[in-house]
């Protein structure tokens, strides 16, 4: 199993690597360069790819290869890159992964037209691949895209409102985070002429593996290490934001916790100082078990879904994907 | 003649009623609330609807019928309306058609979102109606975002630019303007299974339409009636923008004519009651004349194109709306 790991992971990096260089030279010699300038510079940036790692192997485990799917693998990392610009306006972030947030580096102008821009170009690369399932391809795209702009739609929602269920809270991860992954997963399958069942569990991992990702981002947010994540821990928290961990804590608070979590709400976030406290009252309230007890059972789900893929042989690189997921520190 | 034009007239408002109809349901059942009531509002707007008629008659004209493809007859207008929206926000208009704009009537960041989810939502009425030639038909859609998207980032970069020649002019409204009107006659042309040359045929009349289409707004903004047009007359001077008359007004201009056109540009703009001086400027030096004479030009391609269509009983309409849309006067 070990030399299975390591091979899984060398293969994540090479693919990595690849979808890299791809994005580096997507938009280089697109004019006018006032549009493309920008978008190129938020494509440059170093994440994970974890969404065009999804297509490219959902694409081989239902029969399909790498090599005809590269350009809608491109496609959903310029979508994602497409949310994060018009979201970190919204956010009025200034930094995103240490670098400067595009309307921080420009203006707000420039930043709404690259996301636009960046969101059309998207298509136009899905469409590079789709030489079959046209329809049902770009239909999963755009499905993904509504419930992203849904997504953030609740979420800013929630942070204006003054309690959150847990049940809305899973709605908007599952609509934010989740179906982006979903819909690369499906696409894979559905560009490889997938059978229904296969597109189905491949839809499925995705989905429970999103939602899984999403609660592992909030907790790393107050139990990670600053340097790892590469942001100030308990962020979350400062800016007031209406987690996972925040929410369970308010549902089994009782006295002074229930007092100081009402604090955070009416006062839409924390200081910097308070962080320590809260992780605490968190730790104490065994809502950090209720965290991992929750991203455990999404990976189960996930794991289950992709048991009942026809070609067994793939399986094995979905299920070190989402172990590492779990076990990721940033 | 005078028939066959009340005829054609009567059959637009028809279809444009139908279209309104469609329009102001398409988002009503829709959740989130705080998502798809901004977008509901800029639907529900009471704009010419000249996009979505393209779509229609050009399906109708190569074989098609009206039913087949009002779907995707909503989403041109869904995304020039998305277009608006973001438009609006960098332009930092209050008023459209005598109402608030998104941005003021909620805030940016509302208005950004509800943009980007109407863009969305547009790929899925396209997609209902994409039965045949799936990729061909998102692909027209998609290239004529993405130079919409050129288009704005043209005319953005001119606005910061001391001289733009009209040259360059041509090709920013080519693509800001016509690109669409040339997207929308290929789109029904390609949702009904049309010919080649019949495809071309129409997308050539449509992008020459545009780009007539824009001349003339060029042209009313200075010689149109406040009442008619909607809004205080020579406001694209006010602005300070680089228009066809100006462009044109500053290659002919010498001695004083040539210091208040470079003032204007230095000042980025005139005061209102500077607008009477400039419209006597532009008569005496008669790019009053050239502009009608280019929309005259342009629809003259526009019609000669159309002139190839293969089924001839279905030229008639094509050429009444050239006409009226010459002689408009909002």
């Amino acid at each position: 199993m070990r030399n299975k790991e390591k091979k899984y992971a060398k293969l994540y990096e090479r693919e990595r690597n690849k979808i890299n260089e791809k994005l580096f030279n997507a938009l280089k010699n697109r004019k006018p360069e006032s549009l493309y300038k920008p978008s190129d510079y938020i494509l440059s940036n170093s994440g994970k790819r974890l969404r065009p790692i999804l297509v490219l192997f959902s694409a081989k485990a239902t029969g399909g290869n790498f090599k005809s799917v590269y350009n809608a693998a491109l496609s959903v990392e310029m979508l994602h890159n497409f949310t994060l610009i018009h979201d970190d306006i919204m956010d009025n972030a200034d930094l995103r992964r240490g670098k400067k947030t595009l309307h921080k580096l420009y203006d707000l102008n420039t930043a709404i037209l690259a996301g636009d821009s960046l969101l059309s170009i998207a298509y136009e690369y899905l469409l590079k691949d789709c030489k079959i399932n046209a329809r049902e391809a770009v239909s999963a795209f755009t499905q993904g895209l509504i419930e992203v702009c849904e997504g953030q739609s609740l979420d800013t929602e929630f942070e204006k409102r003054f309690e959150v269920s847990l049940d809305e809270y899973l709605v908007m991860i599952r609509k934010k985070t989740a179906a982006l992954a979903m819909m690369c997963c499906k696409l894979g399958a559905i560009l490889s002429n997938a059978k229904k069942s296969d597109v189905e569990a491949l839809a499925n991992y995705g989905l429970n593996l999103g939602i899984a990702f999403q609660i592992q981002d909030d907790l790393l947010d107050i139990m990670g290490d600053e340097k790892e994540i590469g942001k100030t821990v308990g962020g979350d928290l400062i800016v007031g934001k209406k987690t996972f961990l925040f929410i369970k804590a308010f549902e089994k608070a009782k006295g002074t916790y229930k007092k100081d979590l009402l604090k955070m709400i009416k006062n839409k976030g924390i200081s910097p100082d308070k962080v320590e406290y809260f992780k605490e009252m968190f730790i104490k309230l065994g809502v950090i078990d209720d965290a991992k007890y929750e991203i455990k059972n999404y990976t189960d789900k996930a794991l289950k879904s992709i048991s009942s893929l026809t070609n067994k042989d793939e399986i094995g690189f979905f299920i070190w994907l989402a172990d590492s997921l779990i076990e990721r520190n940033k």
